[in-house]
């Protein structure tokens, strides 16, 4: 298996879904507009695609929990509205597109935001889509996915970013951070796919451990693209972390020495995954992929 | 049985409930922080109460349903920060005290919504507080609140007031806007309650009719109130919806049709709350209680 092959057939099945599940519609007004403007300006899909292969992982049907996925995709593509507001991160672009609030205002990407965020949560709980699932399955992995992106989670590595910003870095803060911001809902993603899918508490405890590394590994990642990336293929300005004297991975420790942290922490990740078994090749591949795209 | 001694005590019960579901803990950061300045900064509790008397229309224990009380309040709470920035309504004063974003920065207020909305949907589908309850009708009742919230009804309102502000108001556009922005959320508040009790298809119709014509008298009052009212009692200023050029009922149809209008809307849903029988007098009085603030 080819794993541009995997990813690029994920990302499609992903793109279908969400295009099922937030359909275009005139009556949806600018609110919904909004929304789709965002949902579909490209990206990866990693956290979908994790849901996907975490559900795979333990032996199920990636099918089964593509609701999840989807949800995800729509907190990750909020998180991203509202990380680019003049109020916080003031990006102008993103992916090579104007970021949101540049093409309907401030005030509509606050609200486009928190219509994602919501429509997440409706998926979530929706009747169509968990039929046939464990009801209780559907409320703990619901409970891992809002609890990964709440306060305790990716909102609170936001607050603590934003707090933090021109502060005097030090390790222990980075990565406290980065683990609420970036790796709480990648774990989320990964755990939540093999909680709907049937897995037991080893497999979904084992996930955990791989979710935590990779998600340490992309925030290290990105912090080096930010710093040695190409602006072309990154579709965004780099460099913005060091001006805006953001805490960073490089900044705090080193290049090398990051680069060396970002390599052990993947390499563990694919190690725990080849544990879990061949379903679980692919996310054993994803691990490795994170630091390869630095490379 | 005196409302007001009826509101208070149910207001004190929501408050304590509020407190238990989402600690001080200085652990939690600034976000922590921001979320709970304005979760406990004063309200009439109206949602939360509303789901309680919803449960108890149906002969249902109201104590078991005050998780989902609590997250109505936490997505109310979220919606008014929000609503409060400058990108929006610009508020700096919201029930005598400053919003959000004059005391944390807009930045934060982003997030502190964000945060609450999300906790909303964690406690949704929090383990503990579910338990013993159907976990079909966990996800029923959950579905009816977010989608309330979602661009389907609250934000998909506030997105129209954003998109027709200065536009020339019609009828049919300021109905559809205030059924959406403040009567869905309110719909939601007494059909969840009376979902989780195990209300049955009847008594959950009846409801939402109960509740779609208090959702509309609610607006109608705040509109009157925006008019008419006293500063010093509602805690901010009035006149504001005039001064922006929002779309408001006395603006259109006039001060006497609208309240004409209003008092015969709490009159249908007092007649509907009373068809439930004894146990749902409460909300008939909090139907008619609605107007009476208006005079």
């Amino acid at each position: 298996m080819r794993l541009k092959d995997y990813l690029s057939a994920r990302r499609q099945n992903v793109e279908a879904a969400l295009d099922r599940l937030l359909p275009a519609d005139e009556a949806g007004g600018p609110i919904l507009e909004a929304m789709r403007y965002s949902l579909f300006a490209g990206g990866k899909r990693l956290r979908p695609i994790l849901c996907l292969a975490g559900a795979e992982a333990v032996g199920g049907d990636p099918e089964r929990v593509m609701f999840c996925a989807c949800a995800l995709e729509m907190i990750h593509t909020y998180s991203l509205i509202h990380d680019d507001l003049p109020a916080m991160d003031d990006d102008d672009f993103r992916r090579g597109v104007p970021t949101n609030h540049m093409v309907y205002g401030e005030g509509m990407a606050v609200l486009a935001g928190d219509g994602l965020l919501t429509e997440a949560g409706v998926l979530l709980c929706d009747p169509e889509e968990t039929k046939g699932l464990d009801p209780a399955r559907v409320l703990a992995a619901s409970r891992v996915v809002l609890h990964a992106a709440g306060y305790l989670g990716m909102v609170g590595g936001q607050a603590v970013d934003l707090a933090s910003e021109n502060l005097q870095p030090d390790l222990a803060t980075v990565q406290y951070m980065h683990a609420m911001k970036t790796g709480a809902l990648l774990t989320a993603s990964v755990q939540s796919g093999a909680i709907l899918a049937g897995g037991d508490d080893d497999q979904v405890a084992k996930l955990m451990r791989y979710g935590r590394r990779i998600g340490l590994a992309f925030q290290i990642a990105d912090d080096l693209l930010d710093l040695e990336g190409d602006p072309a293929k990154l579709g965004k300005a780099v460099g913005a972390d060091q001006a805006r004297g953001k805490m960073t991975y490089p900044a705090v420790v080193g290049l090398p020495q990051a680069r060396a942290m970002g390599q052990d922490l993947v390499d563990e990740a694919a190690a725990i995954a080849e544990s879990l078994g061949n379903c679980a090749q692919p996310l054993a591949m994803i691990a490795r992929y994170i630091m390869e795209r630095t490379y």
